[in-house]
């Protein structure tokens, strides 16, 4: 009998979303907002269940014991030394020293964009999840999905714009992979970045420490990097050129820890899906009730302007030099000054609270007091933002 | 004045590969042969250049300082407790251990094929890149680029299968992304997986190690999962259905090296480009001469039979289940003897030697005592083989 090469049938459980209603994957499915999240809670949180995933953060910390219990259950043959201890630097990990790892794929389309690239943006986009762990950054991994006849003067210059922008956070690319497909079959370039970090002893940062009372701090003006790309894509111009605003968040982070210590309860930075979706997330997960007060939330007047244009809600459209610090009372006010004390932060501007109606509700104050309950973004207005 | 929103013109270093020759990128760039290697040499690593990344190995090895000095540089606010330093487990880090970082990308076509899946691919594939650093696997990350229109049973299918090779190492998924691209910029499903594994101490692999005099050992039958793949993709059929050999090498290698010890100079598992690559890749960086016994190398008939038929050598075509050990000659037939007495290493044979010539080179004596100097892959004769 001759076999033919077809694959096996296959007889696992079946899909958990349902087909009739999603027989596909659509755009929206990875618009960030809520069918992100249905894909993401139904379908790969199921598959993959385990505590570190579950935490649903921008990234997963896992103790050093996690990495040592592997290391430990092997023979360990040969040399064996304990110089390494004689260092400093190891108090770090022996006082509870975690690490952390996050992992993004950058789809952004352009590829080039005023205020950065898919480069620049896919380093800072993994800085930034690491640092909303409050985790320093310690290594990046990079790999590449280039389109047959994409331009090399163009993968260069992309090449270049990424070891700039992982130069000036000082932190090294220690591997990375290179695959090509068909003409066709890609869409120019897409980029994975992996980061490590270290998250020093004392800072724990994690939707679940939200409490009532908690004050909602923003870094500064919202909607800029979703509507520099758009403005691009739609060829929209403006009195003044709207520039993403993609950048590192490390080095603002470390001044909030520094500040705030343990006052400093989730950190977040409000990408694909805008504040509404990264605030809806943390306030369903931690079954926090929010309230948000409009007049406060800085929204430059072309970025107003765009908005209104597109018919798009600032609140859904994405950052990438964003962060959102959900901070204890006590600590707010110097929290909030360290903030504008770096030029990431100058525009830092308390938003609003996590009340004590522990629904996971947010609530936005409009200027003439009318209340709202803000839903997470649900379309596909902004694919491939990021 | 109007700006309208362009993107700033690039004013850096000019392209190192010169743009008259390639132009663009070919598929021939992303072969894992001779082009695969002038992109990564000539382009990527100057870009980040690092001592991690000039190894070129299958993975980044860090040592655990390295991970301190980016905490320990912290001010370490609030509580700080060394409770974690009284598990005995803790001494694997303190006795040198360090952690392994890999990161692949498949974009492997069709996504389902006899033997596997491009899931259970990503998984094996970086699971091995892993034991490939002489690491045990600690974590996992996923990153999917999905095409919009992709079935979602088909994505069920594809998440259920990293599931079960995940589950089958012990190794959880700890974080992950999810992007959707637009209708005919993707192909169906493309999967990043970025693994961390902790070194134990005292194991030491890397191509630098190769000395002459060094055994080369081939855990078993080549270019199977290529062959499986192209079976597929040209439609052939033949009398014993070609599966691919895509597996977890882990517990094999870990059964080298709880035998081999530091006798284990170097570990390698030939994927894109094949054994040819992998060896001369080896050879050229350790600088070190090599002498192939083809007689020794396992190749099954059917392999063989389509191999001829494709106008394939079975050294370039690709495997995702072997594993090359070069130990040294004291220990060669005690692992050998270990390799066999596993279930992944049952063919396992001794295939070649370094030579003392020390050229870099890898020479193939024929059955008739011919020899041949052997070359990488340069085509594109097998894209998207993983």
């Amino acid at each position: 009998m001759t076999a033919t090469a077809t694959t096996t049938r296959y007889a696992g459980p079946a899909c958990p979303i349902p087909t009739a209603d999603y027989p596909t994957v659509q755009l929206a499915h990875g618009a960030g907002g809520s069918l992100s999240r249905m894909l993401v809670e139904k379908l790969l949180l199921p598959a993959f269940d385990n505590p570190a995933l579950s935490v649903l953060h921008d990234g997963a910390v896992l103790a050093a014991e996690d990495l040592c219990a592997a290391a430990g259950a092997s023979a360990s043959p040969g040399r064996s030394t304990d110089a390494s201890m004689a260092t400093p630097s190891m108090a770090a990990l022996r006082g509870g020293a975690r690490l952390a790892v996050t992992t993004d794929s950058f789809v952004v389309k352009p590829l080039f964009f005023p205020g950065g690239d898919i480069g620049s943006l896919a380093v800072h986009g993994t800085l930034n999840d690491l640092a909303m762990c409050g985790a320093r950054p310690v290594a990046l991994t990079v790999a590449l999905i280039i389109e047959e006849g994409f331009a090399m003067d163009d993968l260069w210059r992309v090449v270049t714009s990424m070891r700039a922008a992982a130069a000036a956070a000082g932190v090294p690319v220690v591997t990375g992979d290179t695959k090509v497909v068909e003409r066709g079959k890609g869409d120019g370039l897409f980029i994975n970045t992996t980061g490590l970090g270290v998250v020093p002893a004392g800072v724990d940062v994690t939707p679940a420490r939200a409490r009532p009372g908690d004050a909602i701090l923003l870094s500064g003006a919202i909607a800029v990097h979703g509507m520099a790309i758009m403005s691009v894509r739609e060829g929209l111009e403006f009195e003044t050129r709207l520039e993403s605003d993609s950048a590192d968040l490390g080095p603002l982070v470390q001044r909030i820890l520094e500040t705030g210590g343990e006052a400093v309860h989730v950190l977040r930075d409000p990408t694909r899906g805008g504040v509404a979706s990264a605030l809806c997330e943390i306030a369903d997960s931690a079954r926090a009730g929010m309230l948000l007060d409009e007049r406060a939330l800085p929204v430059p007047p072309e970025v107003r302007g765009a908005c209104e244009l597109l018919g798009l809600d600032p609140l859904h459209v994405a950052n990438e030099g964003k962060c959102i610090a959900i901070v204890a009372p006590e600590r707010e006010q110097a929290i909030l000054d360290a903030m504008r004390s770096h030029p990431s932060g100058a525009q830092a501007v308390l938003v609003g609270r996590i009340t004590d109606r522990r629904d996971g509700r947010v609530v936005v104050r409009s200027p003439i007091g009318g209340e709202r309950i803000l839903e997470p973004l649900s379309g596909e207005q902004l694919p491939r933002i990021c």
